[in-house]
């Protein structure tokens, strides 16, 4: 599976680490097509879950799923200012079709915000329409010029929702409601947490009112934006016609939000959580939350150990102490001709939360020996009540890896940042997400990205606000409007 | 919702009447971009319930998901001779990318053999790489100039597994596997029956040693190809290098099989099962499986009947007899305004398999009043015990779906044509599944497409064929190759 050579650690070059991570775990692998991933099964595993999850929440909170073209006429993108300048230097273009030059060239869709809320146009007559509350799980392309596996890619996956509402307040209600989920979503499955908040002019996408996001900081004191929310006003619906008669008779223009999260998720998770090791997943994102490796010395011992490991497996996958849906997702490596550290070797790097062991004396003992792949503690179970005490520790490396990660984040966090000349040492060093004050101008915002490359992630939520905000702007003294995370980012 | 107009009877044009079904129902709507179609969301609902479905059976069977470039260099098309012929003249092309021509075009994927296989030349190494049992959920483009809804769409959903085997044998028994998932999807989920058996030369895979398939008839006696499994032989593995150290130490060339079924099967669904009231969907690919309507007469009533609707569907709901992850799937509609027999006739053409409905009068007689979708047969059931009722009726009609396609493709299935004018008669009159002698030449085969627009469509399995087979070809008289199943297809 894996080479034995040892990880680059992340110390010695966080960027290397990360793409033999990525490799050699067999997350994802480069393609013939420059700047486009193959995402194998084991990264495809891990977005499946995220998938899963994520579709699960939208479905609760009233959305349902559709699915629109790949093509766009590339007349649609031209229709809201804002929009085609923000987009039309990525897009692929397809000029040919069926071997014949086309009319009018189709854009490989870079975000569906033009092709949906055209059709959205053609769907909506009045009120009673309203809200579209439609989401698509789907491909998108951008033409990018530096890529890396998964956190920038010309091609990437993700699921882009897209509503229609009759009033302002209505829209900001739902951008802000899936702001939440996003949120939920990395904290109580990725176990990475993030700040949320508003996104300054300079990052807003292109087309919106206001975009919210959720930042999340890296092991190398980066930040990454890992989910964005948009309440896009009327921008859209009055480029595309998008009208309705409201109750009192009168026409009106639709309301709109998109949001989106990506396959980037998947490198977020590598980054938040890997170690010199390699991958740690956090059990609910596992495809495979325990490993169990039976350890035999002799080869007449072998088939009563893998049988005894078999029992084990069968005994933890048919525990329904977790709901009947929601089974231990176990996996027996009962391989011949691999040595049991190899073995170890291999389900670390691909971050298994947990391995059993079962050997002879495991047997004679009634018990098993586990080790968690977070904090490489080891510990023998009891054979009895092994389930429960398995879906324990998950339960526990979940809890833990989100409280590490937490108290990374905080340790790599200032709020007592004095002069712009420390600000640009601390760029210029380790880096970090330090909160200052901030005029609002965005000629400071580019100035210091300018200089420092560190840019101003998000004007964070009153949750994440220090409890003394910052009076003065940190760069140029003047009286502070935002209170503002600034860190590098991906 | 839908307009009020009767629908076109299958009898009046069966093809206008698919369109609007498709249309009225919404399950997908025509898109700006020509050829391409919009699957809204009560048409994904029912893709997203097949697509569970067949995962899970790939999963049970060993199989992992994984994605790959929706771009491939079109160079990669060419290496195999057969497969670049039968696709290049469908292929949409991107020739520019990021505001610069490409110096390679790109081929937007038509099917993704050579993209895959070139990666499995990079993943294979020894014989203990293999087999390698990968599938992905993915957007195809090919070029079509006459498209329909959901049938034939320049873009579609499908999902393609591409496996690698050590030997031809274990290859074959991968198509053959999964022909045999195919079949029980479609019957066991869809209703819809199928006939099993082999494609000849002129309908086999581009690039195929072997295609498999399934064909299911639709209400015009038309056939429909439902889903294809192909044995790619070596083809491909040569092509891209695909090679591996044998167990003895030799290098050998790996063997393919690559398999898919699309959207398309959300039309065959609404072809095998509508009716004039609209569409028909089988219970377990129902996103709703009941509707429960409450009937009020004044207004003060309507707080007392929704609740008393609210409190069914949860009880509903809450049922677990037929386990925890498979509930009953319940909408109660309760709208103001709109009259019940509108909300039927909604409900009818969504194809909803059961409408409950729930009236004062039931509510004294501590019953409930039941209609059923496929048969329209109503009948009075007990409020006590109502749930494991409603579920023994949707088994029924689950069951009852797939008797009546089955005796419909029956009625219309003739296997006692004794002459070439008889059976351009029947070509030319209503149509059939002809069963019938075969020399096996293709030449044969073109005359006969050309004069009837009949093709083979399928060298059935051993179940299908005649208990006395025939012994000569209809159509030259000479000693008969082989039975075949001719009609016109979609």
């Amino acid at each position: 599976m894996a080479d034995d050579k040892k990880l680059t650690t992340r110390a010695e070059d966080f960027s290397a680490w990360y793409n033999e991570v990525v490799l050699r775990a067999e997350l994802a692998d480069y393609s013939p097509v420059k700047g486009s991933m193959v995402i194998r099964p084991n990264g495809y595993g891990i977005w499946e879950r995220m998938q899963r999850a994520l579709d699960d929440m939208f479905k609760a909170t009233g959305h349902q799923n559709a699915y629109f073209p790949l093509f766009i006429p590339e007349s649609f993108l031209h229709k809201e200012a804002q929009h085609v300048e923000g987009f039309a230097p990525e897009c692929a273009v397809v000029t040919h079709g069926g071997g014949k030059e086309l009319e009018e060239p189709l854009i490989v869709r870079p975000t569906s915000e033009t092709i949906i809320y055209h059709m959205y146009a053609k769907w909506v007559q009045s009120y009673r329409d309203l809200p579209i509350l439609i989401n698509q799980w789907a491909n998108v392309v951008r033409w990018e010029m530096l890529t890396r596996l998964f956190l920038r890619t010309l091609e990437f996956l993700w699921q882009e929702g897209h509503t229609a509402h009759a009033t302002h307040d209505e829209a900001e209600e739902e951008a802000l409601r899936i702001l939440g989920i996003y949120r939920d979503f990395a904290e109580q499955w990725m176990a990475m947490p993030v700040i949320t908040g508003l996104k300054t002019e300079s990052e807003r996408f292109a087309g919106a009112l206001r975009t919210y996001c959720i930042e999340a900081m890296m092991q190398d004191r980066k930040a990454l934006q890992a989910g964005t929310s948009h309440n896009l006003g009327q921008n859209f619906a009055k480029a595309f016609d998008l009208q309705f008669q409201t109750e009192s008779g009168e026409m009106a223009h639709a309301w709109n939000t998109s949001w989106g999260v990506s396959t980037r998720l998947v490198g977020g998770l590598v980054m938040t959580h890997g170690d010199d090791n390699g991958l740690r997943v956090p059990p609910r994102l596992a495809p495979i939350e325990v490993v169990i490796v039976p350890i035999w010395k002799s080869d007449d011992e072998r088939g009563r150990l893998s049988e005894a490991a078999e029992q084990l497996r069968r005994e933890l996958t048919e525990w329904t102490g977790r709901g009947n849906s929601d089974r231990l997702r176990v996996h027996v490596d009962a391989r011949e001709g691999v040595k049991p550290g190899a073995k170890y070797y291999e389900w670390e790097l691909r971050g298994v939360p947990l391995r059993l062991e079962l050997g002879p004396r495991d047997i004679e003992k009634q018990s098993v020996f586990s080790a968690r792949r977070d904090t490489r503690a080891k510990a023998a179970i009891a054979r009895a009540g092994v389930a429960e005490s398995v879906a324990r520790i998950l339960d526990a490396i979940q809890a833990d890896m989100l409280t590490e990660a937490k108290a990374r984040r905080e340790a790599a966090t200032i709020r007592s940042v004095s002069s712009y000349d420390e600000f640009r040492d601390i760029m210029a060093g380790d880096g970090a997400f330090v909160y200052a004050g901030w005029n609002g101008d965005p000629e400071v915002e580019a100035r210091v990205k300018e200089e420092t490359k560190a840019t101003i992630r998000v004007i964070p939520d009153a949750e994440f606000r220090s409890t003394v905000p910052p009076a003065k702007c940190l760069i140029t003294g003047q009286p502070a409007r935002h209170e503002v995370v600034w860190a590098k980012a991906y």
